[in-house]
């Protein structure tokens, strides 16, 4: 079969979808092939191309269709990857749509929606967010396909998550802690127990004494589980303790509004500083002694996502079997995104 | 035994030291104790300290510390830390000198340069590389102890690295490339074997075609082993690519210098996208089949660490067992710098 390479599409007559019956789309008399399907097709034999009256070789193809398109090469790449492991896949506004494994289109729905990026290219969060949104409405899952500089691809599956947790009842008695530069240290034994114990508050440094980071601090000010008092003993309020904190920590007020909603939620959270984001999640207290299951990291709304960044905080967080959320704010509440790596 | 707290320092009669051998530093009559290491004693009651006419209780005297010197704290933290692992400590310019398990002070040579920080201040390579330098100069390690907002002690080894990789035989015929847009394309299948299998370049895309990144490719110009043309045939000069190559990469100057010192020393480079790193590094041609020995990243000589990134690279890095390395321009070379988490 012959077709003509024509715009950034390979035309045929339409009689050719009874022997390619999953490639291409119909278009009054035409079968249109994306230039990937075409490439792909003409390096497995089954179709020719050919353009201002001449036919094409494969490589004059690939070299032609680069021209034409910018992500042409990315695409394909891409687009050989999934067919080599079974997929079906239709050209759509999301780059991909592809099928699940042992579907076909017209014949199975979609499963997924896929992005193709170059792992050169920052996206935004807000990018990222309205792909999660146009594939969830529909239910589909949104992957984002990241080429690397030798053509590997890998795919990430990102989605909305939402927590869950215990029940939040923790409760305690308003005891005095001291604000010494950027920690506060609670003196009290019996308090520095009640914290630690019912709470997964604060760490002790040594037998008697316990160590409250700026978040946990603010969080039990604002519910009045605390009274913070300077090095001179004069009480620092709620407003005067959070204009403190973030003279030292330049993102506490996002971190806190994260770390509160978490704790709000029934989770616990506590720093992630060794695994490279803010927090590391726990379901619940009496998971505390074991592993916590989320790394947690507060990001702006208008955040943009490096990706050899993402790239490594995804990697960790899967050698440490955690599942990595990013939290940001929306329409005055706390939203989270996870990312995840798939494997196709 | 009582000792007034003057200045930052607090004060004993030098027979103290008959008592407490390992602890403070003579000077004239006097003994004279740093005050982590007088709050420490304290907490075991091994001294008392008086100021202004009165003995201070150890709250009392850990919050005068507190406002005496804004390290405090930290350093506290880690001094207690190191004392309950059994290390002897004595304060330095490097904040600590410390001796190996089972050293004394004045019995045996300091073995550590420690240096302590909090998790929230970034530090710039070339005050790492000042530390580094100055404990190497006279055989001793450098110590990052990094506290993190839990005060949570994560100690990092910081040194000079060597790289000594295989011998560098490669060589071949000359053969023409396409630059396609973002990563260079060799067509002919033959040199692609060749490329591949004596040079560990590029990756093939399909049975014949060999891709390179950007790096190989100006390293192949550069020796002259590949000719480069755009989609139009037309020749590229290795400035010209140089130039298109840092119009695609940011960072392609950096990365080109690193990657030909490490393949001019015999060694591997492939890109480290999965693990957040420029590259992945083999020792010798004969080890790509398996894993890899380092990660390294190439930084300017002016690049500042975020402590939770840097943290972050480090724990990806041990858990996929890697050494990870940071290239600099210094003097008109490359060099190396390893970072690596120890457990004191």
């Amino acid at each position: 079969m012959i077709g003509e390479l024509s715009g950034d599409r390979v035309v045929f007559d339409k009689d050719a979808s009874l022997e390619l019956p999953y490639y291409g789309r119909k278009k009054g008399n035409m079968l249109l092939f994306s230039l990937e399907e075409a490439a792909y097709l003409m390096e497995h034999k089954k179709i020719s191309v050919g353009f201002k009256n001449k036919e094409l070789s494969v490589d004059e193809f690939i070299k032609t269709s680069s021209g034409i398109s910018d992500n042409f090469e990315l695409k394909y790449i891409v687009y050989k990857d999934l067919r080599a492991r079974g997929y079906f896949v239709q050209p759509s506004a999301t780059d991909f749509r592809v099928y699940p494994r042992g579907g076909r289109p017209n014949e199975t729905p979609a499963k997924y929606f896929m992005y193709v990026i170059s792992e050169r290219r920052p996206i935004g969060l807000s990018e990222l967010l309205k792909g999660v949104i146009s594939a969830e409405n529909v239910r589909k899952q949104m992957i984002l396909s990241i080429v690397d500089e030798e053509s590997d691809t890998t795919y990430y599956e990102i989605k909305s998550a939402k927590l869950c947790g215990g029940k939040n009842g923790f409760s305690a008695r308003k005891k005095t802690a001291t604000l010494l530069h950027d920690r506060v240290i609670v003196w009290d034994s019996d308090f520095s127990f009640e914290l630690d114990s019912n709470g997964f508050f604060g760490k002790f440094i040594d037998e008697n004494r316990l160590q409250l980071s700026l978040v946990e601090s603010a969080f039990l000010l604002k519910n009045e589980f605390i009274k913070i008092v300077d090095l001179n003993d004069k009480e620092i309020g709620l407003n005067e303790f959070i204009r403190l904190a973030s003279k030292i920590e330049g993102d506490f007020s996002i971190k806190f509004d994260v770390y509160e909603d978490i704790r709000n939620k029934g989770l616990i959270a506590k720093t992630g500083f060794k695994f490279g984001s803010h927090f590391r999640v726990y379901e619940d207290i009496s998971e505390t002694k074991s592993h916590s299951k989320y790394l947690v990291h507060a990001v702006s709304p208008e955040h943009i996502f490096l990706l050899p960044e993402m790239s490594r905080a995804i990697r960790l967080s899967q050698t440490v079997k955690k599942r990595m959320l990013f939290a940001y704010k929306k329409d005055g509440g706390i939203r989270y995104m996870e990312v995840g790596r798939v494997k196709m």
